[in-house]
């Protein structure tokens, strides 16, 4: 991570990139699709700057006059964009120097992105623009818009107008802007900056978010991340997003091992663990979006502010098509469609037709074609239910003025209207996707209504804002825990760990491991039972004899002190019986365990995000299924029980088909303390608890085996992120 | 289900209904906003019949002269659009009898849709219709649009121009077939007819299927479908579709508790078991969507005829963002994404720029922005790989014609060139969704290229392609399974059978269950262990002896006779001494069972499709997994086998952590066996075997307990849709 003061250096070149007053085009050419759409978009989208194009093979460009050099600009340049060939680029940072021009951005590819050859290549540039004092966004990179200022420094053709609005998006991915400037631009959602990174040489993905969630017209961060680079760096913008209300929306590739190949080839950043990416994203209240629809849909129904506090929406539509898709589509979802109160239900019957069902979802019926009031006055209804943290409407868009304009304003004002006043945030959707007309999306930015596109989209993004305002409430309830690091064991050794040396880590960290009791004499197996408590368990300790329980050298469920004492006599005679020859070394004295489940708790260390707790349902079944949920430690105790909630098959941690309730309470306090023990030992690579015995509620939990792996020099070594950098980042 | 002449009148109506060429709108007024919008849509969009207005309150509407009644207008009427109010509708149906009209849509509300005395009314209707001999759309149903003939009789306002294509849809829902021709519309999709089917007072969704399957300009059937009445018609209508080669693409409601909720109160069909209705599409190669957007897509793409033979797909991008997003959608389908082979990788790289990766995903870089034939040529080169079955490209359709319009048509015509010679089916795609213009839906409709609506919705309808695909392949590979019916073990009682029972039924269809063995001496129990195999287990049979483990009244793993000879003397002994007053009946010989695996294999009845057979992963936590498979029976052994293979948990039969491999031959003949006996014996409502031991590869498997219910007659008579009727439907 970058020293305080280098950060805030690569800020002001963030500012002064994305706000540039004088910009330079160097490489400026009217044979080049690049260079024609730059200059069209400098030029026709509200850009008030100075445009400067310089080329030295030509006098004059687009109709202005061009410039040899930067360094012939009789004016001062604050940002060049650069879209010379690769050889030209030494020369033209050289020259940028002279004229004093200390940010660009580079358009250039054949760097990083294509082999050890542009590896080097970039690496010299870097080194060059660093002696030069020069910050570089890019190389291979599009550009940016900022829509406050109009300006779209960006090598693709940008559909006008700009609209201006407070969502900061951030893409690796140059081309996409185009696409996410589109998708936004279709349904009329404002934009504050747009920026594509390109290869990061200098200016990275997170020097954009940090300047995006500082900059106080932006609301919303959305981000398209093919690799997180520095994790510990990430961590800490998640929580200053966090900490000033800017939901960060991601949609992060590389799920695949084909989208991975697609990442590691495009910037050469690190894809990631994509189950610890889930884990890391839900501890910090990043919300994660699987398409481009819903990065776009998701921040434009956050930055409207008014968010839903909880799971229960009330959907009304006309058409009961459209009622049972979207109970459907919510099914999938967190969102909850309970029933209306029984008031409700008697409000909206004396609104609908006779023929309609006053139900939850709601079809006010085909009438609405006829009484244009008849959606607005069931809005205003479900509106006062106070049992809805949400409603979602689903209403068709007027596709042109109609034969009766008039009608169609007043029907559109009616729907503002009713949503303006909505108690609780109100979602207007379309039917179906792509189905907004021009002089439909202008109608409803002219009245203010914000609109989903179609009803799968809807859903979506109204359940990825409930989970945005769960996750902040989660962290508004306790903050985030922080381990105060004791002074620690010290160095416990490299490599692996025995068994008894596993357990015994463990036991230092308060987890429950089984006490070892050797018995010699009926009374002392007694005195041992009443110690570990009963029923108690007898087992010969003999090297020879190996199927314990056929030679009758097992005695189980012993209730009592005497029946522990007149066992332990039964046992030997019985193993003497069977096994003349064997050599008996005592009898081993348990309490006998009756684990409702068996669970596997264990950390293991992602080479981005450090050290990560699992936990998952035990046995060989639940291996199949990968029933498993991460967390970055240290987490606290209503993290783990959030933890075990989240395990598929947590109904057996709960008690089926009679089994009783497992001790939920010492499962999550075992799992708060296996992630200070990886918190606080970075020597451990690998822990694995397995079984960890689920006892009945109130008798504990008990590690039945484990393994610990410590780190020896030859892995730290190849250790490219060291872990204790970002446990310090996370503990500061 | 109607007889055959019945349904053949059927079809002759909706021939007539939909083929109109000479309509009455009865009801027609300038007042209704429906009305408005019929009369338009019938003027504007092609329609070239006749068109009658009939209200004998005016003299003339929408500037032509409107007729008092049916009867009054000179020419013959061959169907009515009937929108009076319901109070009117008897009087409007005496009159199209008088008339001789003996079609008719109603659009009139107010039936079945809206409580009890609706139906009756519904009842009355459909009553007086038939004693008129009419046949009747509807009622509550918005209409239909013929795009062959331009006949847009439904009111709401549908957007010009009708094109025609091969797509066929019904809808259940009327509003729905509105937004579902939009989006159609919007992307250039033809349709052949867009049918709601309202209360489905006499003709239903089956009826107007059953058309559309026979029709020879519809190649696709699509449906939106909130219930299903007749599962026998269904499942006849789907074998129909399969084998005239016209895929079945169902977007089916009722999935969640709020969906079925809709579909109950709008058109009060049947929601149906969800799992049983995904079961039986799978079964019938009948394609299930879960939104708008992917049954227009999925229709759209299947009606382009060339179809994708197998999961591997290459995908063709111009930017790393599309190729990673792609890679990691297609994961979350049944699509594969391998790399592209060693001469591929050699040929792309002639043809890519220095800094591009030739790998699947591809992106071709931004160069493609000046060099328009990169695409194509790269294009070209998979599309002669024979490794993959599909292509997909992602290409930015032209949004206007450009500074060059030459430039844009050829960059048009080349992508069409490329796509046409490829040798396997090719999908384009933008990259966003509702992101295509007018001018773009235009351009590639003139040069033939169809194209998806977006990455995620492309994924999507190609894997559904592929599905569609597997399932006829499975069904051409082997035709359905047809159980001869044997003259039956005749009737078997009613209510629940005993243990005992339930496991002889079972035996009787050749499902291995536990002999009993007891004896009662020790070259008793010697002989008995030889017949029922090694190792054998001993168990003291005593009613006395509860824990028989801890009384040492059980001994395991006797390898030999006279290890059973032995163990039958020291069981005795150890039990009477143990317990000295216990009675002893015998000791029971098995074999040992080392079980790989437990199912659970049962059959239930669906009030709708009748016998169904499940299989799942036996045990408690598989119960919580909710792991399990259907099947409608009779099923074959490659069934039985695909039945195993979709289990998430089919690992365990495979054996995992060095546990053998299950006999899953013996795990799928039992079931086959099962469905033999659900079909075979309809007096079986339940049938379950927990747990169905699954022994290592080679030594079968094992009913370990069973439980059959047999219907009693209350309960025979409370079911309204008789299963053996389904069960002769399926049969013939």
């Amino acid at each position: 991570m970058d020293s305080a003061p280098a950060r805030e250096e690569k800020q002001a070149s963030v500012r002064a990139i994305l706000g540039t007053r004088s910009l330079a085009v160097v490489g400026a050419t009217e044979n080049s699709a690049w260079s024609v759409c730059l200059v069209n978009n400098l030029r026709n989208l509200g850009y008030g700057g100075h445009l400067h194009l310089v080329n030295p093979r030509y006098p004059s460009l687009f109709g202005a006059a061009a410039h040899p050099s930067v360094a012939a600009i009789p004016e001062p340049v604050d940002c060049a964009y650069v879209m010379t060939g690769s050889d030209a680029v030494p020369s033209v940072i050289d020259d940028l120097a002279a004229a004093g021009v200390r940010h660009a951005v580079l358009l250039t590819a054949g760097y990083g992105e294509s082999g050890p050859a542009g590896a080097e290549r970039e690496a010299a540039l870097v080194a060059q623009c660093r002696r030069h004092g020069i910050t570089i966004q890019g190389p291979n990179c599009l550009g940016f818009v900022n829509y406050r200022e109009g300006t779209a420094a960006y090598a693709l053709p940008i559909p006008a107008p700009l609209l201006r609005g407070s969502i900061g998006v951030l893409t690796q991915s140059g081309a996409m802007l185009l696409h996410l400037h589109r998708l936004a631009h279709s349904r009329a959602i404002g934009l504050s900056h747009m920026v594509s990174s390109g290869n990061e040489g200098m200016l990275d993905a997170d020097d954009f978010l940090e300047y995006l969630i500082a900059d106080p017209e932006t609301k919303v961060v959305g981000a398209l991340l093919e690799g997180i680079r520095d994790a510990g760096r990430f961590l800490e913008l998640a929580d200053r997003a966090l900490a000033v209300g800017k939901p960060l929306v991601i949609l992060k590739l590389g799920r695949s091992a084909a989208g991975r190949r697609s990442a590691a080839a495009h910037t050469g950043a690190l894809a990631g663990e994509d189950r610890v990416i889930d884990a890391v994203f839900r501890q910090k209240a990043v919300v994660r979006v699987a398409t481009m629809e819903e990065l776009i849909e998701t921040c434009g129904l956050l930055a409207l502010g008014h968010r839903p506090r909880g799971r229960r929406v009330a959907i009304l539509t006309a058409s009961g098509g459209a009622s049972g898709l979207l109970g459907d589509l919510a099914q999938a979802t967190r969102l909850q469609v309970p029933d209306f109160s029984a008031a409700t239900r008697a409000s909206l019957a004396e609104i609908l037709p006779p023929f309609a069902t006053p139900q939850n979802p709601l079809d006010t019926t085909g009438l609405v074609v006829q009484d244009m009031s008849l959606l607005p006055r069931s809005l205003d209804v479900l509106a006062r239910d106070p049992e809805f943290d949400s409603i979602l409407v689903v209403w068709d868009a007027p596709r042109d003025a109609g034969l009766d304009p008039a009608r169609t304003e007043a029907r559109l004002a009616s729907l503002a209207q009713a949503v303006a006043q909505s108690r609780v945030p109100t979602v207007v959707t379309s039917y179906v996707s792509g189905d907004l007309t021009d002089f439909g999306v202008a109608a409803l930015l002219r009245h203010g209504v914000h609109f989903v596109n179609g009803m799968a989209l809807a859903v979506k993004a109204l359940d990825a804002a409930v989970g945005y305002t769960e996750a902040v409430q989660r962290r508004q309830a306790k903050g985030e825990y922080r381990w105060q690091r004791t002074a620690g064991p010290g160095s416990v050794g490299s490599g692996p760990l025995s068994e008894v040396e596993s357990l015994r880590l463990l036991a230092r960290f308060g987890i429950p491991v089984p006490v070892e009791r050797v018995a010699h004499s009926p009374l002392e197996a007694a005195a041992m039972a009443r110690e570990a408590g009963f029923p108690a368990v007898l087992k010969v300790v003999s090297p020879d004899i190996l199927h314990k329980t056929e030679a009758g050298a097992v005695r189980l469920h012993l209730l009592t002190a005497d029946e522990v004492a007149t066992g332990y006599r039964e046992l030997l005679e019985s193993a003497r019986r069977h096994s003349p020859q064997a050599r008996i070394e005592g009898v081993l004295v348990a309490r006998q365990l009756f684990p409702v489940a068996e669970l596997v708790a264990g950390i293991f260390r992602d080479p981005q995000f450090g050290p990560i707790l699992l936990v998952g349902l035990g046995g060989t079944l639940v291996e199949v299924f990968q029933d498993v949920v991460l967390r970055r430690p240290p987490i606290d105790f209503d993290d783990a029980v959030g933890m075990l909630g989240e395990l598929r098959g947590r109904a057996v941690l709960e008690g089926v088909r009679g089994t009783p309730r497992g001790d939920l309470h010492a499962a999550a306090s075992s799992l708060v303390r296996l992630g200070h023990m990886a918190v606080e030992l970075e020597e451990i690579s690998e822990a694995d608890i397995n079984p960890l015995f689920v006892l009945p509620d109130g008798e504990g939990v008990m590690a039945g085996d484990a393994l610990i792996v410590l780190r020896g020099r030859e892995r730290t070594a190849s250790n490219g992120n060291p872990d204790s950098e970002l446990s310090r980042g996370d503990q500061s």
